[in-house]
């Protein structure tokens, strides 16, 4: 197809040429919506299958779907989906459907997530749990999970399901070892970091990877994009446990504080823990360990967060990770697709004001 | 091998005389027993699998997956799957591992079913969201979900794979299907029937026709195994449901009363409201469809329903659809197995006293 082609050519001759030199730096906040135009046709079809696959008799099923998949959200997943096929210069369309799958595997997850965490607010809008109940949430998420692996039998590629089912085990896991360190101020960053490659960066990686093996590229390229969306997912999610304690709600989509009173044990807590004195050590133990929350004590954690650096801190820490994500993409040649993925692990971190 | 050779050898050469003939009708309650003593290799196989597979390296996963699994049960599906395989002459060791899988489907959605439910007993202990909080049933629910689809491509089939997929979709279907009848007196037979279809006998059937997929036999075998698990897991849905009503609770292994206090609206609730008179409707309307209950209601609920013959009626109809299944086992040339399995069909109802 000729787009696709389009997009893996070289920089020099690309036809696009708001891509062919580097945006300054304002420009970096646009790369997802950049990356979105590239693809727009791609995703467009993977709405279109998004919607008819999450189709059931059961007429529940579709209602809740429709309130978290239709929602929209940045469907950033997919997103890296399509962009890495079509970085492999890949032209055919299997890439449509397993992009789908992503999102579903995704959407089942944040249903799961719902009911575990409680959230009021999810993309925005009431979350699915708060309007529809934990019984339905936690089995439409089956119903997409189940759906997803429907789809990609039906693609029929069993490197795909290894690769899909083992990212699914793997935020399981990430998840169950979250909530075994809620709680606890001892935990190390080591283990904050395999909290989140496991809930976060997998599916990343994995739907970066994916579009890789449609592509049949070697299996170096295939690593390379599981490394981008690994690093590029760990710095995402940096930043999205740093927004918590800093972003102001309307931008954030969610409610700031929800880690904070979920006792979740994050990296700026863990940071502002280990730099503080003992008034400081003493709140985190109240408020985090113990659960005891009075009002005004988001108030206070968000100010010991801004006074011990932990915010920049975390903020350095997310630049290294979104450094070796674009490093990772050396291995392609340059391309617009290219280009833009490079920035979009810039524009991860400019999330933050 | 020769197990499976002999299970699957005419019955009038089969080396276990027990089974030769028909067993008095006591005998029928031991049909699982046998079931269970002719492919024991297998299951301890399968046992093994399923403890090495439910393991990871973050603690609580097996531990909260031990609980439930460990526990036993009664491991019917992965008997299935295993005799299936066996009647089909099967002589390889895949039905071991893909029996594994129906059994982490089936602990998943147990897991998932505990949180929704709310129910206190599960398998005569006390639930996983009990002992670990609904966070972590729904978690460890999605690790083993996603370990039985890792199995399944380490087994390499497509076929299977969308056996799976499919049967999971289905019970999530079910399952959501039973929460929009809850409380609904006018939920018609036929859709209480595409209930129990969905979160049980969907597993079952999938489980047979698995074994009869691994052994590569012709297409009519396998939808014969698919119709045997399909209308003996209604059978057995169906006694369940009518156990909920008239079993003693240590003979059941959980709570009586459970979907009567949940407003699930199963065959006995319908037929007793069907047939009562305007008082028993009352009583329905009340305690079903408002769930306003005192304690006094549900003795009132079993009298109510011993009286208005849904007992019979509801085990006539589990009756017609062992009958069904024992039908579908025509197309297997006479075995112990076969003979077997034709016994547990009637096992299914022998459980109500």
């Amino acid at each position: 197809m000729g787009v696709a082609t389009r997009l893996s050519e070289p920089l020099d001759s690309a036809p696009i040429d708001a891509f062919a030199t580097d945006a300054p730096e304002g420009g970096k906040e646009d790369a997802l919506s950049t990356l979105a135009c590239l693809v727009a046709a791609d995703m467009e079809a993977c709405n279109r299958t998004i919607v008819a696959r999450m189709d059931s008799e059961v007429e529940l099923i579709p209602r809740l779907a429709a309130h978290i998949v239709a929602a929209g959200g940045k469907r950033l997943r997919p997103l890296l989906t399509l962009a890495s096929a079509r970085l492999c210069g890949y032209a055919g369309d299997r890439h449509v459907s397993l992009a789908a799958c992503v999102e579903f595997i995704h959407t089942a997850t944040l249903l799961h997530d719902d009911v575990v965490d409680e959230s009021v607010l999810r993309r925005g809008l009431t979350s699915a749990n708060a309007v529809f109940g934990n019984k339905a949430s936690v089995l439409v998420g089956d119903f997409l999970f189940a759906r997803a692996f429907q789809l990609m039998v039906a693609d029929g590629s069993l490197q795909v399901l290894g690769i899909l089912s083992h990212a699914a085990a793997t935020i399981a896991e990430g998840e169950v070892l979250q909530l075994a360190t809620q709680n606890d101020l001892s935990t190390t960053e080591a283990r904050y970091l395999d909290v989140i490659r496991g809930k976060t960066a997998a599916l990343f990686a994995a739907a970066c990877e994916v579009g890789g093996v449609v592509a049949v590229r070697p299996r170096a390229e295939q690593q390379a994009l599981f490394d981008y969306g690994m690093n590029l997912g760990i710095a995402f999610q940096l930043v999205d446990d740093l927004l918590d304690y800093s972003a102001d709600q309307a931008t954030l989509g969610k409610t700031v504080g929800d880690d904070f009173r979920e006792g979740k044990v994050t990296l700026p807590v863990l940071l502002a823990y280990q730099a503080g004195g003992a008034a400081a050590r003493a709140f985190w133990k109240r408020t985090i360990e113990a659960s005891e929350q009075t009002d005004d004590d988001l108030a206070h954690a968000l100010a010991l967060i801004a006074d011990s650096g932990a915010i920049q801190e975390t903020l350095e820490r997310a630049a290294n990770f979104a450094a070796k994500a674009q490093s990772a993409l050396g291995i392609f040649p340059p391309s617009v697709i290219r280009t833009t993925l490079h920035r979009v692990a810039d524009y991860t971190l400019s999330r933050v004001r």
